[in-house]
């Protein structure tokens, strides 16, 4: 009996590459980090308390990627996943609702109960944000996410309405949550962070440097107020982040253009190759213009994932974690033969057991 | 205008120890780490996501250090402090009441208003539980914090206390939460690991091995569901520990029983000084059985911390942070020479300005 796969944490730390397994599954950069992350290491001999708000130098060093920001608007948190929960913990009112998009990050809407309030859902387009139906969802909302570019859907969101989403926000008195972790993995053009009194830009350094396993993330936000309670509750909850993964981070970003520049080509490549291999086999996908992931139609995704995992040693995720029934999501973060490979089972899987399914 | 010093956060990062200050304020060892946490570092060179429980490897050596235990009743945390976050989100019901010692440690309240609990408190006698006062103020309760060694008081409660409290909760449903961090820290006996079926008992890598800057905490109980559940939360709100943090605590582990041996007396000794010199000022405090704290009698502590900090360049912490008004924490993680000038600038200090107060 083969054991039911019901989320993704059946696959993260099963050592999901080994031995023959080909892994579409978790979100993480293959490639390693910058040379100077590890470099930094063999002197390091810090071990008091740090600041409970991030590394002074740190947060320096951060607040250059925004425009006239300074270091007492960044707050470092052990990963993007935890300025998600304090920020929601620090703005919750109780019930209240906020509202994400769908398709979704799976833990979004958890995060959002945790603190105690509501998910509510706007609808993506073939990924994209419809205005007039967002601006009808967030009404009388707390707060929104945005996901730009977007896990799982891979898309990026028009400027013009990212923009339309900071006036409407402002003038409703709502937070934004705009979570740019993909910031830095973007093809079609720059980043554009997203600007206002009330908007919270999350960010991390696990997609950008390949440094998921140190959970190094931070926010940046002009409410002064709210820094203020994010690090008074973050004392309590988890004090300083990681002094040794703030320092990996610091080196990693004085390499960060000749990093970025050597990896969008590379994650590129692997977009062209699994979008047109997909295509080939006749899967109706949208091309990702951000981030590392595929979200093409399979019917009975829920189905189409056990098959592939336990017939065809293929690990895939399924849209319905994502808010995205029948659909299953790629991440390409692996090698081209290892695509290639991978393609080439999906196809069998196409062309026999996929027939029977209803 | 000297600014008012409300939290402990005000001296947190502010460079305590730099220059003339004699700083007998933040908890924590001055002492570095086990040579073997560092020498660890040259070599580290994994980047991708860890098991969100914990790395085997660390939680097998952990299991190994509570009689009987598994590795799958370990969860690693980003120090104790997100080991109480997630354990008291886990279990809370809304509104329901957790009961803690008074003095207690400055976050324990925050935290179980943070998970939506109320806090009520059973009152220490000279630092000690009583028991038929604790037993009024548990009836009802969710849960309660247990703290032996002790922070702020340096008491270690008596075993037949804590196996009185194991049977209560036991026979009346309520878990413990045991925060035994200063658990290798103890003067007066071998560490007393609480247990049941309802027990949590939360520890940390930051005071046995001076490790507290890499946020490296865990928490072992029997109740599997609550581990999961555990996992499954942090899952989303920050995910596995970082991976390097952790290697340096395994590290650290192999040389546990020489580090904690040679580390135990030297603290004794910074006790007995510091004891005696408080005891010959003239001051009223119980002698401190762990950890590495003393709690004075100082009346108008407020007042005092705020004199002793901006007339004498002593940081001390006001007990009302810690619910105990008109006493003083000294933390005497610092040298000797450091703690005799501290006390001869107190004497001073007694001498002059204190016989002013009301």
């Amino acid at each position: 009996m083969q054991p039911e796969i019901r989320s993704p944490a059946f696959f993260i730390g099963q050592g999901a590459s080994a031995g023959d397994l080909i892994s579409f599954g978790s979100g993480q950069p293959d490639l390693p980090p910058p040379p100077s992350a590890f470099a930094v290491l063999e002197h390091f001999r810090q071990f008091k308390y740090g600041s409970v708000q991030g590394e002074l130098a740190l947060r320096e060093a951060i607040a250059k990627e925004y425009p006239s920001a300074t270091p007492e608007e960044v707050v470092v948190t052990n990963g993007a996943s935890e300025a998600i929960d304090l920020v929601l913990r620090a703005i919750a009112v109780p019930g209240a609702r906020v509202a994400l998009p769908r398709p979704y990050y799976y833990s979004y809407p958890h995060n959002v109960e945790l603190a105690g309030m509501t998910p509510v859902y706007y609808e993506l387009e073939k990924g994209k944000i419809n205005f007039d139906s967002f601006e009808g969802a967030v009404q009388g909302c707390r707060a929104i996410m945005i996901n730009s570019p977007s896990n799982p859907t891979g898309t990026v969101q028009d400027i013009d309405t990212l923009k339309k989403i900071e006036d409407l926000c402002n003038n409703l008195g709502i937070y934004i949550l705009s979570d740019e972790v993909y910031k830095d993995l973007i093809y079609v053009r720059e980043n554009y962070p997203m600007k206002g009194k009330r908007v919270v830009t999350i960010n991390s350094f696990s997609k950008t440097y390949a440094m998921c396993g140190m959970r190094l993330g931070y926010f940046h936000t002009l409410d002064r107020a709210l820094v203020e309670k994010v690090v008074e509750m973050k004392s309590h909850t988890s004090m300083n982040t990681s002094l040794i993964s703030q320092a990996m981070g610091l080196a990693a970003m004085g390499e960060r253009s000749t990093y970025v520049a050597a990896h969008v080509p590379i994650w590129q490549k692997r977009r062209d190759i699994i979008y047109q291999g997909l295509r080939d086999l006749g899967l109706d996908l949208w091309k990702p213009e951000g981030a590392f992931y595929v979200l093409p139609k399979i019917k009975n995704s829920t189905r189409a994932m056990h098959d592939l995992y336990y017939h065809h040693n293929i690990i895939t995720y399924d849209g319905v974690w994502f808010g995205a029934p029948d659909r299953l999501r790629f991440s390409y973060a692996l090698d081209i033969p290892k695509i290639e490979e991978g393609l080439g089972r999906l196809k069998k899987f196409l062309e026999n057991e996929y027939r029977t399914y209803a």
